[in-house]
């Protein structure tokens, strides 16, 4: 990148100087060391090879992330807890879900969501596609009975039957479950949100200001990036909460429910760093509304050191930098189709 | 229109007879027997003088407007049960509110919602800046306890400071709850969605099918535009529900709630039929899903006739010609500011 601009202005070299001396010397030291832990996001996420995105796949899919008609009720869609407009999620402890009911955990963020290497708290999904499927048959959640009824509201509207054929041509039933939640994955693979880290990681080290730079340098010596590293800052391993000493507001026994092994017990999947200023309330309960106790907490139980105020903030200062743009192509609302006089009515109860 | 179309095409006389013919005769007749009932929708609704539309505060107007905050549990938006890309409603009988309460009537939809003389189904609100206020505290809906705990919530995030401040400038204290409303009243009038009934209304005799044209032709002769006229088609007068015989499966006393008049019993402003054919259920009580059934019952109901089923057809058919485009700019979701650390917190229960 120096390079280019080098080339670029090749007469006024003077001014080039000046415009990349910041990536010389200690600051560039930085953005090779965080090149170390840290990966920018990529401008597009690879979809698996048994679900390519299309354009027209990637429409349905936003169709179908603000459907209401995926919840019994009729009034709770994807976006109710993992709203595009409040940083992916609701910023509640936990989600109320069909007729006010409290979800179990805390609604992870669907912003850049696709970098990760298992989905929900306790990577119980592989996928995306995986995940999808969870949340529209989930009890407390949109409560849908079964697959069938999920499949009946959307055969009975003929627009979507003609949006399915679109999105998987070929296919002898393209409307089905599966598809359901392929076509929301390829949706959600297109959320990604590049921030001004990322600017800073490939090589624009006038991207952070001087407190970020410190906060970034402070994760980096405290070891935090044991765990949050990689494209999503997070989100690419298993940890047990509570290393040091024990999280004590939850008995929540996390993977271990998925893999009833004992050394599972309290193991979670590391959330992301990306947007997380904007995801209160944290952790897995959502119990801790400030993001500084959260950094405060997570040096103590995890790290087992006592951050000070000061580092506190300039740790909270650098994961301001990873504040991310929702491509603007999600954020246009889908007009939905209307439900047809056979489409199976909400149930309100 | 005719004669632009003239002058541009002067060579080929006979292609102009073509196009222009659809317009004279009976369908001109039509057209302007149409235009004694109805009114096409304007470019922009007016604002009232004490709120006049910026930009700005049309911009924060639909951030509120999709602003969960703006309820007890922080789950709640205004686009919860008017949602935009569902015709401007939930399609619910009534909405859940609060931890899963529901709601008394049926929610209306909010587009077009400015045309009419008065809002809320017993017309309690005159203008949309008074309805704005309602749902926000009304205990099974938003349920915020007070006016205070809305303003505590917003003025606690300095971006709606700004946005107030630049919203109404020169106020001394720009974000109170009046000016809450304002801006989502100078959102809302901006929810106008023209449809091809008003292509129709100003000349195009193309725009509507010829069944249409025949349901049309049958609510003039039926008297259904004795109650559903003007720009709303609806919307600018109330009207007891229920002149030739009662209706049954509610007691709802409408607008007698309101003035305590024993003359207002069973009074509830007439509905707009712009988009009726997307905001099933119907009626102020959402009992009846199909707008066939509907139709039948205003028939017998209200003007003491058994319409055909020939009859409903075609006028269900007119009613398809009301539905409108939502404008691109109210569908364009803006990203909410981040609550602060002394922001007050939802209250899930």
């Amino acid at each position: 990148m120096r390079r280019f601009i080098l080339f670029q202005f090749s007469s006024v070299w003077v001014l080039v100087f000046l415009i990349t001396a910041p990536a010389f010397g200690q600051e560039a030291d930085l953005i090779r060391q965080a090149g170390n832990f840290f990966k920018p996001l990529p401008e597009k996420l690879s979809a698996p090879e048994n679900n390519p995105a299309t354009p027209e796949k990637v429409l349905l899919g936003q169709m179908l992330f603000f459907e209401p008609r995926l919840s019994k009720s009729g009034a709770i869609s994807c976006n109710s807890c993992h709203n595009l407009i409040t940083g992916g999620v609701d910023n509640l402890p936990t989600s109320p879900g069909h007729m006010g009911q409290l979800g179990g955990r805390n609604s992870p963020t669907v912003l850049n969501a696709g970098v990760q290497f298992a989905q929900f708290w306790d990577g119980r999904a592989a996928s995306l596609e995986d995940q999808a499927k969870g949340p529209i048959l989930n009890p407390v959640e949109m409560a849908m009975p079964d697959e069938s009824s999920v499949l009946a509201r959307l055969r009975s509207i003929p627009e979507y039957v003609a949006l399915f054929k679109k999105a998987f041509p070929g296919e002898k039933e393209p409307l089905t479950y599966d598809n359901v939640a392929k076509a929301i994955a390829a949706f959600e693979r297109t959320l990604l949100t590049p921030s001004r880290f990322d600017d800073f990681l490939k090589g624009n080290a006038k991207a952070l200001t001087d407190a970020e730079k410190k906060g970034l340098q402070l994760v980096i010596q405290k070891g935090c990036i044991a765990c949050h590293n990689g494209v999503g800052a997070g989100g690419g391993q298993y940890q047990k909460f509570g290393i040091a000493e024990p999280y004590a507001s939850s008995d929540d026994p996390g993977r271990f429910n998925v893999t009833k092994k004992e050394t599972d017990r309290f193991i979670f999947k590391v959330p992301l760093w990306r947007n997380v200023t904007r995801t209160a309330p944290y952790f897995h309960d959502g119990a801790v509304w400030d993001l500084r106790e959260a950094v405060r907490t997570m040096g103590k139980l995890q790290l087992k050191i006592n951050l000070t105020e000061e580092e506190i903030d300039l740790i909270v200062a650098f994961l301001h930098s990873l504040e991310g743009t929702v491509p603007e192509a999600a954020l246009k609302l889908p007009v939905l189709p209307t439900s047809a006089s056979a489409t199976p009515k909400p149930v309100l109860k």
